[in-house]
């Protein structure tokens, strides 16, 4: 008989463990059956936003692969099947399925559960009108939402928040965006980063409220408002982008442990603290490389690369998650914002000592006509010059080199060996010292 | 008195050299004085294609500093100076002045003379109408030439030819290119990748002869034509990119030893082996990190880095060059063309053990309205995986992406390490594995 793998949660994490692991065992020996809540598999929660904006027109063009694909592979794919119990000792997982509850028994568990958005507490929350954005549910509800409404109000300064206010724009609402942060991506980038979001975003046709917080939604049944401690702000359409936390609640109540993050704890190998249980992707926990610490990050590379390490392990071959940077890239329209490392609120709360320095560039060869502003922050170690994290906001082209940086920082270069690396430059491109190596010489030499 | 420093050539590196030392030694303790043989310091050869294409409108604009700038702070600055003659004991300098010879002692001497166009001995080089593409008075007689013609030839299928090719092609010209390479970029790109520009070009509009020999140019006083081992192509106008050499006759008759390349052999500080004498830039070789050889690349990049280190060293204070990977980009109109560390060709000729693999993907996640073709070629180590070198061609924001390589190839990353690094992903710049990093992987696997 061969061996039992369930996969909780069919998205990036959970199929990637699964498609690992049939690559290195047949269905001779291992059965491969993933338990889906919803009915979607494998698909990109990131493009969501890009789908309300219009930009991708077909909700479809999100799945990367569908049920039938991953059936031909010998992957058995059950949707509307949520799991609400795994009992680890028996080795069975128990899920209400559209024909009534199911017991499943496993050799080996991959749990992929993810995350869900955070909700909060306020009143008029479940008014019709007003959606968080994480499934491929929740994108078809807003798209079908917009043309009916003329306001639009997003609550929250993140990823989410600002790629929202950014489809509402594009759609055509008269948009605002609420934060309680003092910039948008408060939580991402440090505050004189977040300004220049704040302001780009303005400057593009979306009113900012910064340091504003949210009392309650107005409406009867249907949204019409948002009141504030300012007042009370129209909104037809309610955007949440209030953050996520990983859903970790079932695994809790299983046994297996969760770190300091309210996360799934695991291993190099994505091995939990209970034999035969793998965690990977939202859930799960991931090494800090920077701050020495576990984080909880959700992100579909972080979770696509956690569960291609489960897979193979899985499968029988040894692979390890190197860890994390907490890099991350999004834009507003033209202005493009990423950052990697530690930020100045991470790096004092990881106990590191570090210098920064801001440094304003263009895009291309300033003499270029599509240059256009870009700044670079940079913080390094005191002492060393060691590269320990850096933030860009700019135009077009600016925000994917934050991957150079990223691999400075991965391998642990101080920024002036940085600032001598060989990289590319023509006049299109860039500045014949690209702005990367001036933004990490400045800050290791101020180290 | 003060030590007397000596700078012969006035672009990038010789410039760079002074303006260090300067930062490090005021007016007291040293005198700069920079011999240019042309009208011109500091200026971005690199741009002069896209003062010709039309995109830079002003010459001036290329001109990163001027005169006047470098007189403020105390670097005399003397154009039209050309050195003929080198004396390494006398410590002096013969230039040629518009005034007669001018004899300068010296206490430190940086020799960055640079490169010039191989011209080559065929009937008709110098007629009316044909040019090289080098100085800045180059792109002024190109660019004037440009309205009276209708046909245009390239001769040579490198950086400057293809640059020039698209320059002519937006001035409306109908124009030609012909390599006696197999592809385009023959010198650059392996023929695989090459064949990838080769077609792209041709398909947006340039015609492209490969293989092809010149065997003249035709014309009485101004060209008419390129007499070719098939034939006659027509052509008012005929830009030469057929490579640079470094200018190095007067280090070598001076005693000052080359290298294996005809370049200036320089140490890791831009010593020469003349004890005082400095070099930097395109003049000088430079150490290749991957073969382990010196070589003689002419990039504003190394020469801005070799300039600054001689500069530093020249100050008192203590600077190395790193080395090199031949990292370099350009464009043809919107397809980008990269590479990094060593091509197959390169490979082989170190006596490296490599595999090869070639990654088609896109620029985006292949769901975003601007996705572009873009194929990656990454060379591993044969045992190891180690990362030798990447070529990348595609469209918008493929290019770039080569540095994000070149700084794995620095750091001596192994491709299946590289690929799970902590890269940006949004659908509006990536796929959720960014396709270097699938590449990389790929190469390693084979390996």
């Amino acid at each position: 008989m061969s061996a039992r793998l369930v996969v909780v949660g069919g998205d990036a994490a959970g199929m990637s463990a699964a498609s690992q692991a049939r690559r290195r065992k047949g269905p001779d020996d291992l059965s491969i059956a993933v338990f889906e809540k919803s009915g979607w598999v494998s698909y990109s929660a990131c493009g969501e936003p890009y789908y309300v904006s219009g930009d991708v027109p077909e909700l479809n063009q999100l799945i990367a692969r569908t049920p039938a694909q991953f059936e031909a592979q010998a992957i058995g794919v059950n949707l509307h099947h949520e799991v609400v119990e795994i009992d680890t000792s028996a080795q069975t997982v128990t899920a209400i399925t559209p024909d009534g509850n199911r017991v499943e028994p496993y050799d080996q568990l991959v749990y992929a559960t993810g995350a869900q958005p955070v909700l909060p507490p306020i009143e008029g929350i479940s008014l019709k009108g007003v959606f968080p954005l994480k499934s491929l549910d929740d994108a078809s509800a807003i798209n079908a939402a917009v043309p009916s409404a003329k306001t639009a109000v997003v609550i929250g300064g993140g990823y989410i928040g600002l790629e929202l206010a950014e489809a509402f724009y594009q759609r055509g609402l008269d948009t605002t965006l609420i934060t309680s942060g003092q910039e948008i991506m408060n939580r991402s980038l440090d505050p004189d980063m977040g300004a220049l979001i704040t302001n780009g975003v303005t400057d593009r046709g979306v009113k900012v409220i910064t340091g504003l917080r949210v009392r309650h939604l107005t409406g009867d049944s249907h949204v019409t408002g948002v009141a504030t401690d300012e007042g009370i702000i129209d909104a037809d359409i309610v955007g949440l982008g209030l953050g996520s936390q990983p859903v970790a609640a079932l695994a809790q109540t299983s046994g297996i442990e969760l770190g300091s993050t309210g996360a799934v704890s695991v291993d190099d190998h994505q091995r939990t603290s209970v034999d035969g249980v793998w965690s990977a992707g939202d859930c799960a926990e991931a090494f800090h490389r920077i701050t020495g610490q576990p984080a909880n990050v959700h992100l579909g590379t972080v979770a696509n690369k956690q569960g291609r390490v489960a897979g193979i392990n899985l499968g029988g071959d040894d692979a390890t998650f190197p860890g994390i940077l907490g890099t991350a890239i999004t834009k507003f329209l033209d202005l493009e914002i990423a950052r990697t490392g530690v930020t100045e609120f991470e790096a004092i709360a990881a106990g590191l000592d570090y210098v920064t320095a801001i440094t304003g560039s263009t895009t291309t060869a300033g003499y270029w006509p599509e240059a256009s502003p870009m700044t670079l922050k940079v913080l390094a170690e005191k002492g060393t010059g060691r590269l320990l994290g850096a933030q860009i906001v700019g135009g077009r082209s600016a925000g994917k080199r934050i991957d150079t940086l990223a691999a400075g920082i991965w391998n642990n270069m101080d920024g002036v060996s940085f600032s001598m690396m060989d990289l590319s430059y023509a006049p299109p491109f860039s500045g014949v010292w690209d702005p990367v190596l001036v933004a990490a010489r400045r800050a290791a030499e101020k180290a």
